[in-house]
């Protein structure tokens, strides 16, 4: 099977210094969505690949989306979609990536320039994007190049989707994948997305499950404005006092949500499901490491990962109207806004989930006896998505990283929400499979970014290997 | 008894228009002491006071205070220290006030240029430091320049101390108090501060108290950095969970402070003293207005004005390290830092409060049975001050009061701290005098300040008379 392989695989290796190259270039570019200054640089990011599109022969559309929401003055960056081939004998895969990136710089404590790729000794390419997402995105024009280079036919039609502003919340693209669904992405007949990581540095893994998340605001005012403590302070009742008595009652130390109901909205344990766990390649030391302490709930490797894929947690990020400075100021703030949110997973319906928290937090504030104003509200809700792992699609994607990488990967999900996903499988009615490319220790979003050499080379011919699996999956 | 004040009151009054252009003078420059950028201007104002003091005749020097503790590349702004009047015959009465204000900038939503002076048809003066505390110090100076004028003799010698970091804790000043005190202060038989408000809007008063502040950090730290809540939410114990948690064990809605032993320092309330807060002009109304709402803790005046003068109260001021922005972001934050105050009062020892707060605390923090790091500090303590309004100089300051506004003063405490009473009182062992000039509605540290026309010029023979009753007041 797919025996023409060997000729793809022989071409990556030759053409490694010209794909690193490619990635440097790429990576020099400052496409910081989040940044206004920056947005040139993402529309020029996105030129660059359009035209490295064209050149390997790929029909390319920059699609607009129009102005920035609440920033109107400001145009959102292209979506940039091609096709690579367009035979009716072939499948036709979709695949998603995007070529904005996380904001950086040397200030913030990189050992390196972050927008110069630099490769160490040991082949580590730091550089912001290196893993995140530019080199998986540019793993498929690679691939592209490779084969037309190693004289390998194509196994499938491409259908390429690659936006500018994950970094920033997708603005736009929900709508865009939603109009094109049954136009540009007609004959998609499956869906591959390379923008997670694996669960530790040594073995691959595809990925089929991703928590949803539901984030919450509760807002408690009183006073006119913000008062002097020394002239208030005991004659008022604090709004403070009472968001974080609310915010205390939400979670215990050791992850218990206390929120009633909720727990029974969740999926049950199978014990087909339990065994799954032990086999994970995962231990309470690649926890530590990335925790960057012992600081665990759970002592043991299967009730962690239980806990990060399929149950749901509750996390308090801050306080919105508060003083949040160094030193020292005797404020009562007037209004004060409390945010948290939930990562869900099956069978969490977000309306229900709402009702649950919204109710809680009502009788929780009613317990105060509080004269003070009281609000809660629904800031963003994203599903949780699981896909089936039995599907054609994932199998392709198992054999392709059994003869790359010479090991069966690991089924994961993961604790975060990549929300395109779910969008994705309920636009094209496809499977979708999250292929990662990089490792646990890339440090995507924070300093020191990077793509180990061996991630961004294998990966490439695991991309390549997938389409020729995908191309010849039986359907079951 | 002081006859000669018609001419000196007639004085001000004729003097009214050249008085408030000396406070629009003194208000264009932006003395804010907390910003590093406008220190120059803090340096400018100090010298501006001491060119009017030098024309007015007064013996002057700015006496440097070395570089910014923290910020040892920035100068404080010098104790502009003056003396008029020498003569052994005569009492001398040592005044402080201060030349630094607290920020402003028109997008905070004042309605007016805040370092514009700026008078509506109410007389309502609006501008950054006109009440706190630019008007009462030119206040002295006005008093000195109508004597002149009127040619009446000044009552007594002046000494003044005003310093340029008041609203930034009065950096380096305790040491100088403390240094000049049997020095350059050495003679001064009482000690008059105007630098606080009326109770009301219609009746002077007199204040003799004060509360101290104890304030504290609670900092609950776990993970290296901050977490993905979707990577690491339900496998980590989350700082911030432990701090509500802890923080909302301090105090409830009702200001009810729950630390063990607390309660038990506070002198316990007599009849006589019960009796007392009947009588003072205050409603229930004016703490609506101030609070700019109805959610106050107590239903009636008695106990509001015990509840902030002679009762502890504890105020939650908000949490360093979490997610404060408006928006949503899903961070785990690996520090956090809970900031909270204790306003104390007589017979609250600061150093028995800290070690019943600790002691709390940790007994909180215990009980969470939490892997993370916990560290509670105490950031600042300042004592709570009660001095006797029976003393001649409180006597002299209500018969000033009684000449130039027609009724007998209030005799009230304040909630907040004013450190400097206290350090001056301990420093020279002389009576304290706290001699407002603003009103309650004046707005200090909020946008839109104000003082209103009636309280400059009143004040102004107010603190002329405080002089001259001051100087013949008999000693008890």
């Amino acid at each position: 099977m797919a025996p023409q392989l060997d000729g793809y695989f022989k071409q990556v290796d030759d053409l490694t210094d010209h794909f690193i190259e490619r990635l440097r270039k790429a990576v020099a570019i400052p496409s910081i969505s989040a940044d206004e200054e920056r947005r040139p640089d993402v529309v020029r990011m996105g030129q660059f690949l359009a035209d490295e599109l064209k050149t390997l022969g790929a029909e390319v559309e920059q699609r607009p989306l129009g102005p920035q929401p609440g920033k109107e003055h400001l145009e959102l960056p292209p979506v940039v979609i091609a096709r690579y081939g367009n035979d009716t004998k072939k499948r036709t895969i979709l695949v998603y990536g995007h070529y904005d990136v996380q904001p950086a710089g040397k200030e913030d404590g990189w050992a390196t320039e972050p927008f110069e790729l630099t490769v160490d000794d040991k082949g580590r390419m730091y550089g912001r994007g290196s893993t995140d997402d530019k080199g998986p995105v540019l793993g498929w024009l690679n691939a592209i190049e490779a084969h037309q280079k190693a004289g390998v036919d194509f196994p499938v039609n491409l259908l390429m989707c690659f936006e500018g502003m994950e970094e920033y919340g997708s603005e736009g693209l929900d709508d865009f994948i939603n109009a094109e669904a049954k136009k540009y992405f007609a004959d998609a007949d499956a869906v591959c997305i390379s923008d997670n990581y694996w669960l530790g540095t040594e073995k691959p893994c595809l990925t089929y499950g991703l928590r949803g998340c539901s984030y919450y605001s509760v807002e408690i005012s009183g006073p006119g404005q913000d008062l002097h403590s020394g002239v208030f302070g005991g004659t008022a009742q604090e709004p403070m006092t009472d968001l974080v008595r609310v915010l205390g009652t939400l979670v215990d130390t050791h992850g218990k949500i206390q929120i009633p109901g909720l727990a029974e909205l969740v999926a049950p344990l199978t014990e087909e499901e339990k065994s799954l766990y032990g086999e994970i390649a995962f231990t309470m030391d690649n926890l530590y490491e990335s925790l960057g302490s012992e600081t665990s709930i759970h002592p043991d490797k299967e009730k962690t990962l239980m806990a990060r894929w399929r149950y749901p947690s509750l996390s308090v990020h801050g306080i919105e109207g508060a003083f949040s400075q160094p030193g020292a100021k005797t404020v009562i703030p007037a209004k004060v806004i409390g945010k948290f949110s939930i990562r869900t997973v099956p069978n969490m319906e977000p309306d229900d989930v709402d009702k649950l928290v919204f109710k809680y937090l009502n009788d929780e504030f009613k317990k105060l006896g509080s004269k003070n104003s009281f609000k809660a509200t629904l800031q963003h809700a994203g599903k949780w998505w699981v896909a089936s792992p039995k599907h054609w699609n994932f199998s392709a994607a198992g054999k392709a990283v059994e003869r790359v990488w010479g090991v069966k990967p690991d089924l994961t999900r993961e604790g975060g929400s990549i929300p395109v996903t779910l969008t994705f499988e309920q636009a094209t009615g496809k499977n979708v499979l999250l292929l990662p490319m990089g490792s646990s220790t890339d440090a995507a979003h924070s300093v020191n970014e990077k793509l180990d050499k061996r991630n961004y080379i294998e990966g490439i011919k695991l991309l390549g290997a997938y389409l020729h699996y995908v191309a010849e999956e039986e359907i079951i």
